[in-house]
């Protein structure tokens, strides 16, 4: 791609001037138009040092209403974002429906040389990246958003030419670091690793656009026509709802998993206190060797209406040092939620390492009650079995140890513990009428749970099966299991 | 306070687990209550080093229930809260209506030795700190947040027998540092320190309380009092909305200075053009240089319905690098923004050292629409005129550039824009029922002006009125002044 691209290619400054003019009213009001439609789009600009990117950057947004656009600087690997998986910075920068994100470096830089001095990538450790991000910018477009990428290219000579021009230039000179010239030194080798980077990375959904960036008005123009046909064109493609089932099974014949659980497992009162006491130790103590190893966890507590997660979760917190853990409680999502991806609110609470988070309800609701309560069509839910396990598989490449507990009880003691809850007058706050529309479902859910437990039971984010009609079994079982884990990781 | 504490204090066992056990209940209970009346609470542990901070939140937050808490960790100063106003990031940190944030060491760290190297406040620093931190905690309190602050105290004996026992600790040694070590040779002068903070920043609304902890025990049941006191206390004194005006001076008359502007100031097309390009040149630079030299600048537009805010801001940002600057639209507040303090969505965007940021509308709106239509009791906007001006000092005192402008044009003006909007098809979507319903409030809002522009307009704050019925005479205004204001701040 790179190699044989043509470099020469110049436009006359008449028809630079005329042009850009017209392409630059029909951005205007093409952005409108985005807030109209609600449409979320990303666009990419990467490229050689001294390309042009912050001027490229410029040109795009000159027309554009700065309200409703944000430029984000994504080169820098500050300690934040060291300490989480690597997507996890671009998820936070991900714009909400009807505004545009403008990405001065991205995601790709992490596999590119020179951002980090320590950073030697393995092939295999490439082809996790190259998975991980081509994962991403799916899951995005299929949730409806405008990916476009530039790659912005010039020659050695060109290169060399523009860093002596900056290093004479008192007020920018500062802009020419060592790794800049280690670039134009390496010039060849780099050329072959964007040149393997954009072959990896370019889908049909999101191709990379090279840009011949050695005539500045050239290169303006290019970007700007593909800008406007990609909104243009994906406006049009545009559809209110999908109507399509699009993962590659949607047929699919589950064991009934469920059915083959007795949740009655139970334990004595006197087991339980020796128990709890030993594994609440074991538990502090692994979690202050999580913080020293720099390690970070995540257990997700999905279960029946009543199972106990609450208590449970309280169980297996109680000993542990409150600065290294968090738990965050998953309700329906707020209006700034459903305006992103609905993977977004949970990718942005990840722990950074050195910490665990609990996730009291998840990523699964999904699945779940989504699923059940038809909030959310067929077509998507079903894509976020994929998008769920390929998020898990980012979180555990960056060193993260997942635990999935589904805390089972039968249909007759959820009904004892609803009644209970409804003659408590202490407990009353904790039954609603969602409750009992739950319980009403009881049998679209075990469906619902079955097929989630059959499509992301993955060998490195197994789920685990909690008998909890005994709540003080429930509690060892998860306490035993998250101690053992964190105990094998460890190791 | 700290040098005549009795430090011998103690409890024994048995009475401890009986009187923990019952506080512990309580505490449940009211953590319910909390959630129920919407409450706001934040706890605070500074202590010595080794003075038993860690243990006692676990002790607080073993009755809790998890999702309904969270554990921030402050001690540690990040580049990202460096280039920022110190207390930005408590405001970060900030709990919604019914949580509770535990706060383990706070915004008091700032003015502690041995927090930065390079940390050196002089006397006048010192104080400003100690305006910064009373006032933010009477912004808080006066808006209906519980603080309360805890200072573990401990021996110099006691101090050195904790270190030495941690360092004996294979899994624990990592917890002294080289500053521990410093804090117990230098105790006697840090006590000092320690006395004069406490004395400074300790209030009627928040109080410290000082804890004996060398027995942890009984350092436990004295907080748990104390905090189990707080609530209740406080929960008893909610009121659902304040009836009382509590600034210092709610009869205030004040100039009535829009009368005596002439919004009808205007230039020439030629001249337009040739300051227009000479400006933005100027500003384009001066951006370069707030990057270079790391200051940080605002600008605030309020004005008119129809004033020309947006054209303005594109005229003043279009030659700017776009990766310096950010425009933030300020809107109706959502629920979670409604669910804390009303300044929190502001100050959580503010720029870092090396950018602008661009609020298009602000703060502001407390004491204009929030006033003018009644969605705020008037006690709570009048409070505003002094949160307002602190906040500014604050910023102002890091060394942000803050620049606030009031763009003016006539109800005259104002009418022509409208119906010119709601002629031309491709502007009907500027104008909208609420614009005529603030046409209709116009007296109202020219009041609510004035003592805007009276109350804060300060000597590091100043308000710029700019005459705007003649759109490129308000933009040139407005490039000019920000461009002598930033060639000012850095020169």
């Amino acid at each position: 791609m790179l190699s044989n691209t043509d470099l020469s290619k110049t436009i006359e400054k008449k028809e630079y001037r005329e042009t850009l003019s017209k392409m630059e009213e029909t951005l205007t009001h093409l952005q409108q138009k985005i807030r109209e439609a609600g449409l979320p789009v990303i666009i990419v600009f990467e490229g050689w040092g001294a390309s042009g990117k912050g001027t490229s950057i410029s040109r795009i947004t000159n027309p554009l209403d700065p309200r409703y656009f944000d430029v984000r600087t994504a080169g820098q690997i500050t300690e934040d974002k060291i300490m989480r998986p690597f997507l996890w910075s671009f998820w936070t920068y991900l714009p909400a429906k009807g505004q545009i994100a403008i990405m001065d470096k991205s995601w790709h830089r992490v596999i590119l040389p020179g951002v980090r001095e320590d950073w030697q990538l393995s092939n295999n450790e490439a082809h996790g990246f190259y998975f991980d991000v081509n994962a991403f910018e799916r899951q995005l477009t299929d949730d409806g958003y405008l990916i476009v990428k530039f790659f912005l290219h010039i020659g050695k000579d060109e290169q060399r030419r523009r860093f002596k021009v900056l290093e004479k230039d008192s007020n920018a000179s500062w802009r020419v670091r060592p790794h800049d010239w280690a670039q134009n030194d390496n010039y060849e080798h780099n050329l072959q690793l964007f040149e393997k980077l954009l072959n990896a990375t370019s889908t049909e959904e999101s191709p990379w656009h090279i840009i011949e960036a050695e005539d500045m008005r050239f290169a303006t123009c290019k970007i700007m026509k593909i800008v406007i046909d990609s909104i243009t064109h994906k406006l049009d493609a545009q559809k209110p709802t999908p109507t399509e089932i699009n993962t590659a099974a949607p047929v699919f014949s589950f064991p009934r998993r469920l059915q083959g659980i007795f949740p009655d497992e139970s334990i004595t009162d006197a087991e339980y206190k020796d128990e709890l006491e030993h594994y609440q130790q074991r538990m502090r103590k692994l979690c202050n060797k999580l913080y020293v190893t720099r390690r970070s966890a995540a257990v997700v507590y999905e279960g029946w209406d009543a199972a106990g997660k609450g208590g449970n979760i309280k169980r297996l917190t109680s000993e542990i040092d409150p600065r290294c853990y968090a738990v965050v409680p998953v309700g329906p999502p707020s209006p700034h939620e459903l305006s992103r991806h609905y993977l977004w609110r949970f990718m942005v609470k990840m722990p950074k390492d050195g910490h665990l988070t609990i996730f009291d309800r998840s990523w699964y609701g999904r699945v779940l009650i989504e699923r059940v309560d038809e909030l959310t069509p067929e077509p998507i839910w079903r894509r976020a079995y994929q998008e769920i396990n390929e998020m898990e598989q980012h979180l555990i490449s960056h060193g993260l140890i997942l635990l999935k507990f589904w805390l089972h009880i039968d249909i007759d003691e959820q009904l004892r513990r609803f009644e209970d809850r409804q003659n408590n007058p202490l407990k009353q706050h904790k039954i609603t009428d969602a409750d009992w529309n739950n319980r009403s479902n009881w049998e679209k859910y075990e469906v619902a749970v079955d097929e989630m437990l059959a499509r992301t039971h993955t060998a490195n984010a197994p789920w685990i099966i909690v008998e909890s009609n005994n709540k003080k079994h429930s509690r060892i079982k998860v306490l035993k299991s998250v101690t053992d884990a964190l105990d094998d990781a460890m190791r």
